[in-house]
């Protein structure tokens, strides 16, 4: 038998767009996890507590505790939670299909989130004195070059439905949810990715995806 | 029944590590694709071609062809071929273990390689005009931090073993021997990394890993 749900704790911070992939999967499997709220900016950024960083040695949210064990790295989370919490399940069940599902997810989450997230920006202002101008412009670019090629992928395919694949939410929509956000928050232009909006859209009204919003959040500023 | 393994067809760049990771884990599982090369530099770098881009959206290397059906992003792709060819295994039975070889492989394929790729230094070269220094700089520190919490990770765990989780090669092993060839290739010091340095030293002597080096590669220059 599996263990109760209250039994999970999510590491977590409101902004973070990885701990918001995680807030939406275990949204959507019905999960109710003690939240610990780890803010990425006070006091030099408590992801770099000692203590933290036992429990994460990258220094970066989320973490998942379940049974006495540590999970980090968002997407290996959700994977888990998937393995443990089959139903309702964020992979088809076809590998093709489950292939298709985790490209575009990884296409987000090693290709446009590691590029534009805030210790990347924080190092290019350091050494290359990066003004807040130019922080933003970088982050648009590679967005805009992630975006497109999603566009494309999505638009190209029959198996794209209300959702990035069919017409319920699997794991690629749980991490383009929240690129859609972070997007909007540094004023990106979406007029030319229609098939993005349209599913963001979709999204937008679902209950499991409206909680896990940044502004949502207990820790949200 | 399963298609033959004949029927694969690898896009391929010898120094990619992301496609080094491909085909380290189609050795592990003894299969043969058929390779396609694709040169990252030629001409401005064939992956921009418009018959690739039909293939692979994102311009990037490798793309994995089975059954008419197309596979970009290498995790996915490694992550299809063990749904397919489940043996030998490169995920462990148990779901903590699964989540940990998943983290360990994100750790490098999310907060590590992208961060120092071709087309992340050649922006950076555009728009700060960084140096061929300034750039093997920005190599080094990326590398550095993920190897830190990586030898901690690794070092700090009973699951330990001969390889990145026990003795023998998962995913982690796949991720974490072309991330180390990335950081011999820019002069990275490895001194501080005994534990990856060990595992580097056993999967050397495995045919699987050494049949993938790039230096093995028919396109190798």
């Amino acid at each position: 038998m599996l263990a109760p749900a209250n039994k999970l704790t999510l590491y977590t911070y409101f902004r973070s767009s990885a701990a918001w992939r995680a807030r939406i999967a275990l949204n959507l499997k019905g999960l109710k996890p003690d939240f610990k709220f780890v803010h990425l900016l006070k006091n030099g950024g408590e992801q770099y507590n000692t203590e933290y960083l036992r429990l994460n040695p990258q220094g970066i949210v989320p973490t998942l505790i379940h049974e006495d064990h540590v999970i980090g790295q968002s997407m290996a989370l959700i994977e888990y939670l998937e393995e443990r919490w089959p139903e309702p399940a964020l992979l088809p069940k076809d590998p093709f299909g489950r292939a298709r599902v985790r490209q575009i997810a990884l296409a987000i989450a090693c290709d446009i989130h590691p590029l534009s997230n805030l210790r990347l920006r924080t190092y290019l202002k350091n050494i290359f004195e990066a003004s807040d101008e130019q922080q933003a412009e970088w982050q648009k670019h590679w967005i805009g070059v992630g975006f497109t090629a999603l566009e494309e992928l999505l638009s190209s395919s029959k198996e794209t439905g209300k959702y990035c694949h069919g017409n319920t939410p699997t794991m690629a929509d749980v991490f383009l949810i929240p690129q859609m956000g972070n997007a909007r928050r540094v004023k990106f232009d979406l007029a030319h990715y229609p098939t993005l909006l349209r599913i963001e859209e979709e999204a937008a009204a679902h209950p499991a995806f409206a909680a896990a919003r940044p502004e949502a959040q207990p820790d949200a500023e």
